[in-house]
């Protein structure tokens, strides 16, 4: 297809690739910025180091691991499969795992020099976090662009359009794959460090967060970075890619390969990286309250995204295009490209809503927590599965209206047009670890209590931001991960005639089997998350209590206690943990296209009942668990009792139990839902 | 069709009849043999008269609020549907309410006298117990397959057999939407009170369980049996009237009226009614443990319906059946019923094994209550949804195979036969609020430590079986809901040719939207079930603090507390809160109907979505509120530090928050799930 790759490279694809540059190069100068600024004194400098290596050191030995599973998945792509999905698969497991450690090695320059900023203004501390978690949105969002253009635009030279295309599918196969992982063994470390710190230092000793004394501190500490920022930037670099390459895929093979069906979604990610370098530039010279200004970013970012789609989407299709018989107008593609942005907003004010302590459902739960550790349960419970209600429904309105403007390829642009907003939106992410950890580097080197206040402010803060950036990857991973089943039945039809008119009718019992045992993955696969954080965590529990019996000093601070061996513990526990988990969702899938009475049609119904139970189960989970959080935080701020009352005793249960939640199971969903629909994609030439 | 009424009237309907009449003779008998036991000293019958006072009070006014909505409903299918209709809606409200109160009523004559029984021996105790429960069983199937028969019968023969059919579902709407709330209503009352008494009485008193001097203990005994006894049998009673309609329903629909697939169910229910009272004397007979004497009694029913149900099926279906344009043997149809009876033995196994403290998971819950509060809730949630996968699973193994002995036929025979199964299985069920009372009434009356020490050890056993009992309920009712939902497609292709070749795939943005409302549905009606428990039970929590408060000699045995001021609050606030939760799924289903843009297609959907999730949540409720139970059972058995451990404090709290999962929330979905679709169905005619 000569005119097709000539096309390639005459407009959108290379346009949208210096756009990618030209946020790499914003990342590097801001990385100049945070560098240049102060890390604080000896001790600081040395709590933050401590935190590194433990961070580096965790990174390094998750890659070791993983990197066996990716080989092994490597060779059996290369031997069954073709070879250019098997690169492909390996180019995405490497930037999936590049990604995680761009993000990682960004915050732990970041934190401590947050802290030294907090001792001059708020303002200044914010900008320091902000700046550094946009380093990494930056990084990642360009990575992700780039990596699939280069691998698209070279594959389409060597092998061919076809056969670029299907590579795609490997790609994104590698990036998800590890980012699975990625989230799973980060999230089970910072949890099993998180809880299991809590449980022997705050509630059997007394100890405040981050207390010098406690064993498990830098553990914890070492844990938000790997968990927060590595898991994520992992996470967020798959959604990318995934939505990116769905929307190359259903333009592909429902639009007979129109050139400018392929190079749009190219283009809206080149804009969006314009529109997240303006947000950032806004978060550094506006004023205000910190949630007000990291929201007018946001604002400011989908403003300008908005406002550039308009030219790109008549240029690129100064006729419209014929989808599903009908054209349709280039308004119409740009509405269902508002309708991500649109999506985008909706979702985080909702999410915000539900984990903010400025509203309703997190001060309901501060108030069950007067009656009790159960009632604080129970009220928690309930408010992540109300907060289920409005983001399904406007993930309702949104397939609706954007397959009402363009199809399955509207629905696939509408999905991409949202993840374009990851620059900015990671940028909020990555903000709440950063904060988390210089609030630690502050306690832990006995900085002036108005230091901590500062950073306890930015930190709550940084918890809404966090669950709200989680309701965003999960609503958008919902809606990428229909454009993969759509994809799945295109290529099932294309390669089995037996198929052509197949129609996944909800009437067909073994579609609605497939619907019950794909229902079943995000239960179970979150079950064995949670178990094993609980496993980890109790190792943590008993290594610090060893600890403690040995040395009681360590009590009265008069010893110093052995951080390394909790790290050391952690390290190894998340690693074990992880591999059950994260491989559970490809065997299962791979079980049911081997078992003869299941096969393709089980198959097909199981991506989507995983999608419908995942986002369920993953609103929850974050959402809950955010809210947790921020009750905990309501009562610490002097409420209900404040801390050290029985109420704030409950919280710390409540926030105990959304950790695993929002941090370890509901994030992992996410990926985990794409792993299933890419590797059904994958399989069907080899089972089908 | 009057063949069709002739052949009724003289062959198997009537004579499930007479099964049914045997059965209601046989459960006369039992409440004589009951009645005729001693009910112990003066102190007893007066503990056991105050909770029967209470009870009865509390389902009086049930019965007042519940009817005002029937009336309204009545009238609303009177004028906008048929007459049949609106008649059949109120004669299933009836006979559910019915099936609350006779349920109650033998479970309060009952549990005094179990208590005395204790006093003899603990086979004496198993005994009286479990045919206080088989009453209810042999009472509510009996008036369920008469009820149906009669009406069908009755109908038939006066507004003929397709309108017959037609009221047949406003009779199950009646039985669901009042099992709803019963269920609610019930199970709000039982765990408000019970966690009331518990956050209170035990938490911040130290009482023991049913201390006479905590004022909520009456209010929680009485709990016991609205909740489980009269919601319970009014669940069952729906389940089995809407699962026998159902068969009804598909044998017309889609066999064109072919008599025997219509008198085919009723004959599986008559002769499970032999099975049953068979069990019944098996275990009136039999000597052994408990839990192995009570398995035994199922084992008994199941292998004499097995038995039976050959020659019934030969005699029925001499020469088959034209099913899907293919002859179903009546082997063939015999095995679709069988799978009905090996469902039940699986489903009761594997809940068995997830909630008994003698395997695994339980003791997995009660280990990680030495880790703290936190922790304990942890392990509940992961074993609730490890679960899942089991049940599931088999669920689909049972789908798939009954649909290739039979078709969707297959699937309401296999359902039925599951059912049939119902009155030895709510004899358990109800064997646990009964030996949970008898416990009560040995505390409140100061009997000595060994009968306490009888009575709890039957409660373990009866905590299991009620856990069991409702995993059962649960996957029947997934099976039962997905023959309503053939039901709809059935008839919405009948009444709009627009629909006549539609196929609700699963590529259709409408049905994946409608997949999401309706996951979403039992989401939230658990939401503001639990919501629903947590405002009722700090009513409780309040009220038990101000009398303590007001008079001090409470906590020391020299005042009486005010146990009906409780019972008063309890009521009210059950009753006001069960309305929002009970009408949700009534109202989402006709707005959704209404709404121009959704309509009959995302309805479908809606109904498949709402089948899938509940069976996950109803399940992951249901098994891990049982675990949690006997994991703090497994520590008060002296285990990992007993009472007043710390791990005991954890376990507690874990059980507080089971309760309304497994008591209130969970068994709800069941009867939530068939209301969704009924409704579906009746509303077809009057929107589409």
């Amino acid at each position: 297809m000569p005119f097709l790759a000539l096309n390639l490279l005459g407009s959108g694809v290379p346009l949208s690739m210096l756009c990618a540059a030209i946020g790499l190069v914003f990342a590097f100068v801001l990385i100049g910025i945070v560098k240049r600024a102060s890390a604080g004194n000896e001790r600081m400098r040395q709590i933050s180091s401590a935190v590194q290596e433990g961070a580096k050191a965790y990174l390094n030995r998750q890659v070791v691991t993983i990197s066996v599973i990716a080989v092994i998945i490597f060779l059996l792509l290369f031997i069954f499969k073709d070879h250019p999905t098997a690169i492909g698969f390996i180019i995405g497991a490497f930037c999936s795992l590049s990604a995680g450690f761009i993000g990682m090695r960004v915050a732990v320059i970041a934190n401590v020099r947050t802290t030294q900023a907090a001792t001059t203004s708020i303002t200044h501390a914010l900008r320091m976090a902000f700046n550094g978690g946009a380093v990494t949105g930056l990084l990642v969002v360009g990575l992700a662009l780039l990596s699939v253009s280069i691998f698209y635009v070279f594959a389409n030279r060597t092998v061919g359009h076809d056969m670029a295309i299907k590579s795609l599918v490997g790609l994104a196969l590698g990036a998800s794959l590890i980012s699975v992982f990625a989230r799973l063994g980060g999230g089970i470390y910072t949890k099993a460090a998180d809880v299991g710190a809590d449980l022997v230092g705050k509630i059997e000793q007394g100890f405040e967060e981050d207390d010098p004394r406690n064993p498990a501190t830098i553990a914890d500490n070492v844990g938000d970075n790997v968990g927060d920022c590595a898991g994520m930037a992992a996470d967020v670099f798959e959604t990318y890619a995934v939505s990116l390459i769905g929307a190359i895929l259903v333009g592909s093979l429902t639009l007979a390969g129109s050139p400018a069906a392929i190079i749009y979604p190219f283009v809206l990610g080149g804009i969006s990286v314009l529109g997240a370098i303006c947000g950032v530039l806004f978060v550094n010279f506006a004023k205000g309250k910190p949630a007000g200004v990291l929201m007018g970013g946001v604002l400011t970012s989908a403003i300008i995204s908005a406002i550039l789609f308009w030219p790109a989407t008549h240029y690129l299709f100064p006729d419209g295009i014929t989808i599903g018989g009908a054209t349709r107008s280039p308004t119409q593609l740009y509405f269902a490209s508002l309708i991500g942005l649109v999506m985008t907003a909706v979702v985080v004010a909702i999410t915000n809503y539900y984990t903010s302590m400025r509203y309703s459902p997190v001060q309901k739960i501060a108030r069950a927590s007067e009656t009790g550790h159960a009632t604080n349960i129970i009220a928690g419970l309930a408010v992540g599965q109300h907060a289920t209600a409005l983001p399904v429904g406007f993930i309702g309105i949104a397939i609706l209206l954007s397959f009402h403007f363009a199809g399955l390829y509207g629905i696939a642009i509408a999905v991409m047009s949202m993840l374009s907003m990851s620059g900015i939106i990671i940028s909020l992410d990555s903000f709440g670890p950063i904060t988390d950890n210089a609030g630690g580097v502050a306690v832990m080197s006995n900085l002036p209590k108005e230091v901590r206040a500062v950073t306890d402010q930015l930190d709550a803060v940084g918890n809404t931001m966090k669950a709200v950036t989680k309701g965003y990857a999960i609503a958008s991973a919902g809606l990428a991960a229909l454009v993969l089943f759509g994809s799945y039945v295109e290529e099932l039809k294309a390669h089995n005639p037996a198929f052509a008119q197949f129609t996944f009718s909800l009437t067909e019992p073994k579609v609605v089997i497939g619907l019950f045992l794909g229902g079943l993955l995000p239960f179970i696969f979150t079950a064995f998350s949670m178990d094993a954080v609980g496993k980890a965590a109790g190792a943590v529990v008993r290594e610090v209590r060893r600890q403690i019996k040995a040395k009681p000093g360590i009590l009265t601070g008069q010893d110093t206690p052995e951080y390394g061996t909790c790290v050391d513990i952690v390290t190894k526990a998340a690693l074990r943990e992880m591999i059950v988990p994260a491989l559970l969702p490809l065997v299962f899938v791979v079980a049911v296209a081997l078992i003869k009475p299941l096969g393709p049609v089980v198959l097909g119904g199981l991506l989507v009942g995983t999608i419908v139970t995942g986002l369920f189960v993953a609103i929850a989970m974050t959402s809950g668990g955010g809210a947790w959080d921020n009750a905990k935080k309501f009562i610490e701020e002097g409420n209900l009792g404040g801390k050290g009352s029985f109420a704030h005793q409950a919280a710390v249960t409540g926030d105990t139990v959304g950790d695993p939640y929002k941090d370890t199971a509901g994030p992992a969903i996410n990926p985990m839902i794409k792993v299933v629909n890419i590797v059904a994609i994958l399989i069907i030439p080899i089972f089908f």
